[in-house]
């Protein structure tokens, strides 16, 4: 039972993500969201809209990236989106969390795990293209739903948005338009500056 | 864009399942667990764990049933795994809950998602009792975790834990081991009455 004790370590190490914060308000503004249910929703959207996604793209696969892809910040931490000093040494942070946690793992499943994540990183393949896009996707959602908390308390503005989201014009033309048209109307009400 | 915008109204109303708290605590012990991080947590497990299903098993269809099966909390609330009262009118509450909630989608994903619930309830298929099985043993696993934090707390014998975990042993004989081992463990050193 060597390894499923292994995996079993690993799950309860993996359980410190949800004390991990993001920048996002919850839908009713009473907490800043964490990123164990982020992943939750980001994986249930997935199921939800992937009727926009490129014709065979593997479900499977995207869904696989979109459950472990926010691990590493147990150690790396959650990096937000408009924080450009801490992006700049993001990827050496991430990569050091990869190596420790998913080094907790049977040697096969190391491997697998890292990659994982690492397809996410890269967004080169169509699954990770698709799950980066709805990874933008719902953080946009929830600011326009809470009138901008988010991007007020750290004065962000359209111009950053649409930049930052973009990526979802690679991925999807419909969700594409759909965002477009979020950050125009979030323009519009003076959510963002 | 009627039927994304439909799709996307329901994306925010599930985000209220992070507001659902369960009677388990976080292995840190500071604060009880919530139904959507938990939801990430079984899928995540699923991931691991699948190994040790029985052969063939769907594992995307298994990983829907585990994203999905949790939604109806929002409205009908996590009902304790020993709350006997609760149990008894849990089906009425949860089959409303269903029809409200899952009944915010387009209609073809309306019957889809309805479906993914009732057959995780009714624990026929073999995704539905490996999944049933992920989701006893989590729980399970933060009790012991926490020195039986919660079993203390709702007075809960060994007795009544085997009880409610047998359904592991349908599921996977390995798993059932391993959950057998770790409630004697947790007799043996008085985290369960």
């Amino acid at each position: 039972m060597a390894r499923l004790q292994e995996q079993i370590d690993f799950l309860m190490e993996v359980d410190k993500l949800k004390e991990v914060h993001r920048r996002t308000w919850l839908c009713s503004g009473v907490r800043l969201e964490n990123s164990a249910e982020h992943s939750w929703h980001v994986s249930l959207a997935f199921l939800l809209l992937h009727e926009y996604a490129p014709p065979g793209i593997d479900l499977m696969r995207t869904l696989q990236l979109l459950l472990v892809h926010d691990i590493i910040e147990i150690d790396a931490g959650d990096t937000f989106l408009y924080d450009s000093k801490g992006n700049a040494d993001k990827p050496m942070r991430e990569e050091m969390a990869a190596a420790r946690i998913f080094g907790l793992l049977p040697e096969d499943q190391q491997a697998e795990w890292i990659e994982l994540w690492r397809e996410f990183e890269e967004r080169i393949t169509p699954e990770s293209r698709f799950a980066r896009a709805i990874d933008r996707l719902l953080p946009l959602l929830h600011n326009h739903r809470t009138r901008g908390k988010a991007w007020q308390e750290h004065h962000i503005s359209a111009e950053q948005v649409l930049s930052a989201n973009a990526l979802i014009k690679d991925a999807s033309p419909e969700l594409w338009a759909f965002a477009r048209a979020l950050i125009q109307d979030a323009k519009v009400k003076g959510y963002l500056t």
